[in-house]
């Protein structure tokens, strides 16, 4: 503590993030990153003429990659918005629809652990909403309206892997019509029993979704997230945003994100090569007596039945394989394990064998 | 206004950048970029092995970045703070050092725009200190200590370009020992008459230097700025920064930046050229008439006495020459000028003559 901080400083709860090891030879599954490099089409983009052109400052508005995004997602570029990764976006979210309004935020009681740390930062009531015993997030119970300030949760949920449909998405906005609901969507392109909310955009005029290029595009390493929303909610992030920070995306991840979605067909292929080691990897776990919820992620949340999920991500750890462990309510019986390449998840499976001996 | 946006995001004001025109074959002084790429090193340093890490999460704490910062800097690790930007920088420091204060933040009257912008968003009342007729800072001037919430400006001050010395900033620090001191050295590596706050920073814990690799570094579309203080003074940043985005600097920014610092020839080369081109500039305005401010900085503040600023402002463009014109109280009668290559200072002096006959 310093006198010099502001008061409210001393008493954050900062966000802590899945650790990034410094040793090599791990297997690292415990971040969500992609198991694939990015589209070879992004080496190809980031060359020597773009790195000269680093002396200039970007495009303020990342005008070019909205476009991308906007054409992909079938909407106008005054409908996107675009940050320094969806952490960024999430944010700028809380603090320009969320916060001085004096009315709780809803969100999951399990669920993205940095909600409740901007709920702290912009001195915003939390109002944990409990999942029900299959983890699921229960729509109907979502219903203060313009009691509440706002409505947040990842579809599908993180760190439970579970999605819901879109009828309980629709059903949500229609009851809350008059408050935000924003879909936070940074593992949608791994679902395939549930879809994105974008397609509900035109109609909802309090309807926000968030996704990041940092697990279908493969870029975590370049911080690129964005919203998609009606131009009028859309210009109150950029209000905010123009007043932070003007050039929040640098020129080679801008460049690399562009790349990256016009390469459909290699983000196709690696999506799917996800799913199936995900199923094939929910199997073998099952099969050594796992729980394992039904993931629509590129992660599995997985209780071992032999053994407490804290002795077996201590043993994973010693045979150099790093998932992540949660020590709190409800989740404390779990493992989250990221979905890996087919060599890493046969590495885990055989590994796990020898620990639940 | 969307009735969903929180109050206050209506009444901001944003910051209104620099243009970055679409046009080519511009001839582009206006936003104080460097006219020399990048190192070379830098384009071996972003190679194909780094583009494919991209999957992965940058460092989130930019560890080796902090480390090659202050060892050049003379400083610990833990003196060093990293964002996106010094935009970014300063958006936290604003936040985690000045807001919530209830007391006014001092600033000069003419100085970086972006600091009301700041002030407006964090609810902080913004006091702004004249500049003398010289356009100079009056450190003596600012003296309420802890009747304030801070004290910032930029040194080399901008768009002036003017700065102040060492004794000067000794002095005020001293006068204002409980309230935090920011200097804001964008331009610093430019300067010949003026140096860097750092070496002051182990004898004052109220002191943060603030600096950026989008200038001398020539990485403005790399988005990497900095902040240098006794560590706890730091901390107070870290805190936010880790309620706020936990990765605000991609991998192949903090590689560029990295590889930047250590290539201390090619910067010293760099930074030599510039003030040389400053120096031939600033005669060849004055032989044409114009009162020429003392530059410390990578563009120089001039003033046309044949003609109002923003004709001249108007009849560059025409001939594809942008400078910054400022309609505002005081600095009205003046263009800033960004220092360009020596062909490019040519090309513009050659059609300030077409345009002042």
């Amino acid at each position: 503590m310093s006198k010099f901080w502001s008061s409210f400083v001393q008493d954050l709860e900062p966000y802590v993030p899945g650790e990034q090891p410094k040793v090599q030879d791990l297997i690292k599954l415990n971040t969500n990153e992609n198991p694939y490099p990015p589209s070879p089409k992004v080496k190809e983009a980031l060359n020597g003429e773009q790195i000269d052109l680093l002396r200039l400052y970007p495009d303020p508005n990342s005008t070019a990659l909205k476009q991308t995004l906007a054409d992909y997602h079938g909407l106008d570029q005054n409908q996107v918005f675009i940050g320094n990764g969806s952490d960024d976006v999430l944010a700028l979210t809380f603090m320009a629809l969320f916060s001085q309004k004096n009315k709780p935020l809803l969100f999951p009681d399990i669920s993205y652990s940095f909600y409740p740390v901007y709920a702290k930062l912009f001195n915003i009531e939390p109002r944990k909403m409990p999942l029900n015993d299959q983890f699921e997030i229960e729509v109907d119970k979502y219903d203060l309206n313009d009691q509440c300030s706002g409505i947040i949760f990842p579809n599908p949920n993180a760190p439970t892997s579970i999605g819901i449909t879109l009828d309980k998405i629709e059903a949500l906005l229609k009851a809350n019509s008059e408050t935000v609901v924003v879909v936070d969507e940074a593992y949608i392109d791994f679902a395939d029993n549930c879809e994105s909310a974008c397609k509900l955009i035109n109609q909802y005029p309090n309807l926000l979704v968030i996704q990041t290029l940092s697990k279908s595009r493969s870029l975590a390493g370049s911080r690129v997230g964005f919203a998609l929303a009606q131009a009028e909610l859309i210009e109150g992030l950029v209000r905010v945003k123009d007043s932070f920070n003007s050039y929040p995306l640098d020129r080679l991840a801008e460049l690399a994100a562009i790349t990256a979605f016009e390469d459909k067909e290699y983000f196709q292929q690696g999506v799917q090569a996800i799913i199936e080691s995900r199923n094939w990897t929910t199997e073998q776990l099952q099969q050594l007596g796992f729980e394992v919820l039904p993931s629509q992620a590129n992660f599995v949340m997985a209780k071992p039945t032999s053994k407490p999920a804290e002795e077996v991500f201590t043993s994973l750890r010693e045979k150099k394989i790093i998932v992540r462990y949660f020590n709190k309510p409800r989740i404390g019986d779990y493992l989250r394990i990221t979905i890996g390449t087919p060599e890493e998840m046969q590495a885990l499976i055989s590994a796990l064998k020898d620990i639940l001996v």
